[in-house]
C-alpha cells in the first residue's frame, strides 16, 4: 500500500500516529508517545522528528496532519477556535500549514469554540475531530456524542454539523478527589467492583448538591458500609451519575459514546442505569476523523 | 484570675489553646501551632507536652479539654460519632478522658454523626463545640448554622438540640482545583475582586451541572472575558453560589455563620446576593464552646 499521510492524535497525555495509505488504511501504527505535557517547551519540533524518523526518512515529501492539545496554547502550534455551527469542510478549510526546519509539512486542526463573546464560552480541541471520523459517509447525520475523558464532551449533531456542545469536569475532578482529596484517605486499591459503581451512579442520579453527595464516599466508609476498596469505584459512578442526572431525560436521538476501553464502558451501564441507552463507538475514531478532514483539505486523494 | 481548664481547637490544618479562668476568661492564648496533619503519627502527646509546658509546668493538675480532628482516626486520641439528636449536655456525658505520661488529664470529645446505619450517613467533629458556645446561655433556640470550612457543615438546631447537617465539601474543592487542576493555570494571584466574586456567585446559583459549569473558569479566560488575578474569586463565588443554590430559599428561621475572617464575610455577601440574610457570629465559638461542654461535665465550676 502507498504511504499517502502521516495522522497524529496529540493530547495532553497521549501520542498516537498513524502511517495512512490508500482509503485511510493503517499501514503502520506508533502507538504511544509523550503527551504535551511531557514535552519541554520549544520541543515539540524535536520530539516529531525523532518520534516519526523512520516515517520521514523513508517519505520526507509526505503530508501529516495533527489534532489535539497540540494545537492549544500549551502546544506546538497554536491554532484558532471556530465558531460553531461547525462541519467538517469547516475544519478542513482552516488547517494551519506549518513547515519544520527539515521541510516536513504539519497541518493543525483548529479547535471550536461556543458563545466566545456572549454568554458561557466553551472550546475543544480533538473531539471534534473524532466525531467528524465517526460521521465520514453519513453526511446527513443526527446525534447526541459523548466523549469521555479529562474533560468530557457532550457535542450535539444536526445534519452532518455540530451545532453545541458542552464540557463536563468529570475525569481531572475524579482524579482530583481520589489521588488528593480526603475522599481517596480510607481507600485502597482493588480490582473495578461493577457493584460499587453502580450504588456510586445511584448516587449519583439522585438529588442534591454534588459537593455533598461527594462526601458520602467518605461517611459511608467510616461507617464501615463502603470497603476501601470499593471507594474508587463508588466515587466514580458517583461524578458520571451526576453528568448523566442533570441531562436526563435525553432527547430522542442517537447517542454514541465516543471512548476507549473501560471508560465508554462504564458510561454505558452508567446510561443502562438510568434508563438511557447509547451505543460505544468502535475504535480509532479520531484517525478516522484526520483522514476524513485530510481528503475534504486536498492533502490526500 | 485563677488558671480553671486548658481549652485547645485541634483541627486538621490548626491548632490554637486558651488558658481559661473564671467563667471562661482568656488569661493567655496560644494562637497557632501544628495541625493534626502536621504531626507525624504517635508524635500527639509529645507536640502537646511541648506546646503547653508553659502552662502544664505552673498548673501540673489543670484539665485540658480537645475538640476538632484530633479525636479522629487520625488523630490522638479516637473518640466515638454520638448520633443526632445531640444537645451540650450529651456531649459532656460523653468526653473521653485520657491521662499523658506526665499526668495530665486531657477530655476529648465526641464527633457527632448522622444516619449512621441506613441513609446516607455524614459525621462531624468539632463543629458541634462551635455551636453549643454559640447557644451558651439561650438553651431554647433554633436555627440554622453554616460553619464554612475544608468541609462546611450546615446545621440545624431545634430547641438547643443539633437534629440535622450535612457536610458539602466546597472548601476542599476549591483548593484541590485552584492549586491543581486546569481552572488555576490561567489564574494569577490578585488581590481580592469583589467584583469577580460576585460574578462567580452568580454563576453558582444559576442552574445545571456543577462540573460543567467550573468549566468556565477556564472558558472565559481563553475568550479573554474574565482576568488571570480574578480566576480564583470567580471559581470560589461559583462553588459557594452552587452550595447554596440547592438550599434555597431558606428556611423561615434566623441563619448563623460561624467561621473565621474573610470566608464568613464571602458566604455573607453570597446570601445577600442570592436574597437571603444571615448573621455573621463573633469569633471564639470554639472556645466558648469548649467551656460550655466542660462546665456541664463537671471539669470546671
Amino acid at each position: 500500500m502507498t504511504a499517502r499521510l502521516i495522522a497524529i492524535d496529540w493530547g495532553t497525555s497521549s501520542f498516537r500516529a498513524w502511517l495512512l495509505g490508500d482509503d485511510g488504511g493503517v499501514i503502520e501504527e506508533i502507538p504511544s508517545g509523550p503527551g504535551i505535557m511531557a514535552v519541554a517547551e520549544g520541543g515539540f519540533e524535536d520530539c516529531f522528528s525523532t518520534l516519526l524518523s523512520p516515517w520521514l526518512s523513508r517519505w520526507p515529501d509526505l503530508p501529516a496532519i495533527a489534532s489535539g492539545m497540540i494545537t492549544s496554547r500549551n502546544g506546538w502550534v497554536e491554532t484558532p477556535y471556530l465558531p460553531l455551527p461547525l462541519d467538517a469542510n469547516g475544519l478542513a478549510a482552516s488547517l494551519l500549514r506549518h513547515v519544520t526546519q527539515d521541510g516536513h509539512e504539519v497541518h493543525f486542526t483548529a479547535g471550536a469554540v461556543k458563545n466566545p463573546d456572549h454568554g458561557v464560552p466553551d472550546v475543544m480541541r480533538g473531539e471534534e475531530v473524532e466525531i467528524f471520523g465517526h460521521l465520514a459517509g453519513q453526511e446527513h447525520a443526527d446525534g447526541l456524542f459523548i466523549l469521555p475523558g479529562t474533560h468530557n464532551k457532550w457535542v450535539h449533531v444536526e445534519n452532518g454539523v455540530l451545532s453545541d456542545f458542552q464540557t463536563c469536569m468529570t475525569g481531572e475532578i475524579f482524579a482530583l478527589l481520589y489521588k488528593d482529596s480526603i475522599l481517596g484517605r480510607l481507600a485502597t486499591d482493588d480490582p473495578a467492583d461493577p457493584a460499587a459503581f453502580g450504588r456510586g451512579v445511584a448516587a449519583g442520579l439522585s438529588r442534591g448538591s454534588l459537593m455533598s453527595r461527594l462526601f458520602s464516599a467518605r461517611s459511608l466508609a467510616l461507617m464501615g458500609r463502603l470497603e476501601g476498596g470499593d471507594v474508587g469505584d463508588y466515587l466514580s459512578g458517583l461524578l458520571i451519575g451526576d453528568e448523566l442526572a442533570v441531562r436526563l431525560p435525553l432527547p430522542d436521538e442517537p447517542v454514541t459514546i465516543i471512548g476507549r476501553g473501560d471508560l465508554a464502558q462504564r458510561y454505558a451501564h452508567a446510561m443502562a442505569q438510568a434508563g438511557a441507552t447509547a451505543v460505544v463507538a468502535p475504535p480509532g475514531m479520531a484517525r478516522a476523523g484526520l483522514w476524513e478532514i485530510a481528503k475534504l483539505a486536498g492533502l490526500v486523494e
